[in-house]
């Protein structure tokens, strides 16, 4: 029984997505709660702004707190392995090793430029700033070599580190999301035939079409 | 110095949207707590479905918590007067007591068969139920019979219990904005002429502008 599970933060988040979607596949039962602090002066609430895409997250179990969102889903696949998803962290030492080296993989050089470009592609224009070009090619550039190395992996396999949806592959989605929802960061995944598969059906698990669905939450539409 | 205001809830119900406009009129600093629970099985999040207009809201300051939302108001206006606006409830005893009799009637006979045109104009045809013609026209006549007395005050007043926007007109808000945003129920607030002049009075105070805000929230509109 998975009483007790609290995530504390806001789904625009991409650490907080990372966690949510692997709630989701574990199907498990938790308590999402969004705390938005009110200033004085008539000031626009922090969440009525653009959600900050670098915003915490923090997890609670019982009397455990884990804030790092790696951490937590793979805390979520020890603690819960025959929850949901069974296969999503490996059923072996050797598969658990190579999604453990994706991870490795995506916290430590996928992550920094892919936010980098989430910032500049996605963010910077909704709040009106001008994108840094220098920046934006540089970071292209980065991602673009690990895309290559990525496209040479998925010629092979289905998935990152085999034939099933694993943590290796969830974890790069929320920045990927936040990318490809520009025109210019989307044509870094679809020029690349295998990653674009990947990408394809990495996004339409039905986890992930939940967390895009909470964040386009608009319970005011008919207004 | 008004640290430790909290607002546990979710900006669609009518009872939080009535707070937090006090709380934006009265520019007090707190935390809006929304909690949401994620149940096994792929079902949809509470909040991702359709808000609940009934939905219930909790105030918390220090070690009191209060659960109704016009006591919360009153709470709020009694604690922190100097505090925004200083004459939302009144400014003298003459004055309070016109504010509370236009309170109670809200409550009383405003609410009841506004919040059911809340639901059978609004909501209903979101959630692809019939709405219950009898029931609207019902309400309808009732509402209509309210406006009418309502019209003949604010032919003489500027707004309910006189010339300063108070607490008798914010009450209003949550229910009306509703109703408002179907055709049908907006001919019940236009068809007056100081009904509808008082309506986009006090539907433009910037307080209640950005709970509409709050609820339209859609950070991932670029998607």
């Amino acid at each position: 029984m998975a009483a007790g599970l609290q995530l504390f933060g806001q789904p625009a988040s991409t650490d907080v997505a990372r966690v949510l979607t692997c709630l989701f596949e574990k199907n498990l039962e938790f308590e999402l709660i969004r705390i938005d602090n009110f200033k004085k002066e008539h000031k626009l609430p922090e969440f009525v702004k653009l959600r900050d895409p670098t915003g915490q997250v923090t997890f609670k179990h019982g009397d455990k707190t884990i804030v790092d969102s790696r951490a937590i889903c793979r805390y979520l696949c020890t603690e819960f392995p025959e929850d949901g998803n069974r296969t999503i962290y490996g059923t072996g030492s050797l598969e658990r090793a190579s999604i453990e080296q994706w991870l490795q993989a995506e916290a430590q050089s996928f992550d920094a430029p892919s936010s980098d470009l989430v910032f500049h592609l996605a963010f910077a224009p909704q709040l009106n700033m001008s994108p840094d070009e220098a920046r934006i090619v540089e970071n292209e550039k980065k991602l673009q070599q690990m895309l290559t190395v990525y496209d040479e992996i998925l010629a092979k396999n289905k998935f990152l580190a085999g034939d099933e949806f694993t943590l290796a592959d969830l974890s790069h989605l929320p920045n990927s999301h936040y990318i490809v929802s520009s025109p210019r960061g989307k044509k870094l995944f679809t020029s690349k035939k295998h990653v674009a598969r990947w990408y394809d059906a990495i996004s339409s698990r039905q986890s992930w079409i939940q967390v895009v669905k909470m964040r386009s939450e608009n319970p005011g539409s008919f207004e």
